[in-house]
């Protein structure tokens, strides 16, 4: 694509990013997304073709936007990782509508499974990485995990914008690394760790 | 109410969780549903008031139809318990329905959060009992681990729905359980525990 129409793609994938986070996929209308864009309705046809199209795009580059923790791989990366969504998803408007998307996506009929197994590898990769440093006990699966991460913060994360619009989601994501932990490192390596609560207790 | 007003409100919350399973909220309609229960929609207003007072209905008494494992309360009831729902999910329309509503209910601007609470509650029961009995780790956090429990079997169903229509649930919850177990109770206690898996295993 020329620069213009990357560009033009780029404004339209972000403001069906605010429509559906404001409305969610039923509500939200072509008009009020490219008014939203100030394009017009042949822009999201030529580049999505409809709704569902814009939907779609929006689940799969939801995390287009985010800039990963830097630092060694492995248990520390991850959970920085963690800590790290649980703050994007309180301002990152792509993320948020492209997790609600792909929370509610049975309303929308899209079928989108991928996303969530990308999400498990880019987890999985982590724990590969800590297995290699001897960061994970014997009986730790890293696939398996890694799924269990990726269902355990969808959970957290529709359980956080029930009760308190995610405002408690980075001490809700705090509270599963001290439930998992035990289970995926020795009291050594865990003792090691910073989450986002520990560090906040340091800075205290 | 009488016998028989208790009645045409059962055969209304049965058919609304029927429609709710098959199309979601945004696509029920209130004829569809008086249609399925061979009633008119003034039984709808009378007992529910409007579609959303049905959806909160469906998601409220989403537990209704079930018979939860019997067995000393403790850590293999609440696999049981588990387990149990695993298969429910597959069969139990208006579980199935409830817990449909309950993750897609920003679609639906519903805002129930109470149902999240009384599973987690239910899950702390039996941690609590298993704690009586002596089968928890010193280090597991009952209440913490209970919210974990009921996060990640919500990301689980919703990753199981998605990539396999939920066939795949028992085994994801049997693979959920041995990657949590390590965190919750001793080596001893774990050899004690039978899973869906595990049983299967022990029947082969």
């Amino acid at each position: 694509m020329q620069q213009r129409a990357v560009r033009t793609r780029e404004v339209l994938l972000r403001a069906a990013a605010e429509v559906f986070d404001e409305v969610g996929y039923t509500r939200a209308s072509i008009t009020s997304i490219v008014d939203r864009a100030g394009l017009t309705a042949g822009a999201v046809y030529f580049h999505f073709k409809s709704k569902e199209g814009l939907a779609r795009a929006v689940i799969h580059e939801q995390a287009a936007d985010l800039q990963f923790p830097q630092g060694e791989p492995g248990l520390q990366r991850l959970i920085d990782m963690t800590d790290y969504l649980a703050v994007e998803m309180q301002q990152n408007t792509l993320l948020r509508a492209g997790v609600r998307l792909a929370v509610e996506q049975n309303e929308a009929d899209l079928h989108e499974y991928a996303i969530y197994e990308w999400w498990a590898e880019r987890f999985r990769e982590e724990l590969v990485a800590a297995r290699a440093r001897g960061q994970l006990l014997p009986s730790a699966d890293e696939s398996a995990f890694a799924s269990l991460l990726v269902a355990a913060y969808t959970g957290t994360q529709i359980m956080s914008q029930l009760s308190t619009k995610r405002a408690d989601l980075p001490g809700r994501i705090s509270a599963m690394w001290r439930c998992l932990l035990p289970a995926l490192a020795p009291a050594d390596v865990i003792r090691q760790m910073t989450t986002s609560a520990t560090a906040a207790e340091a800075r205290a």
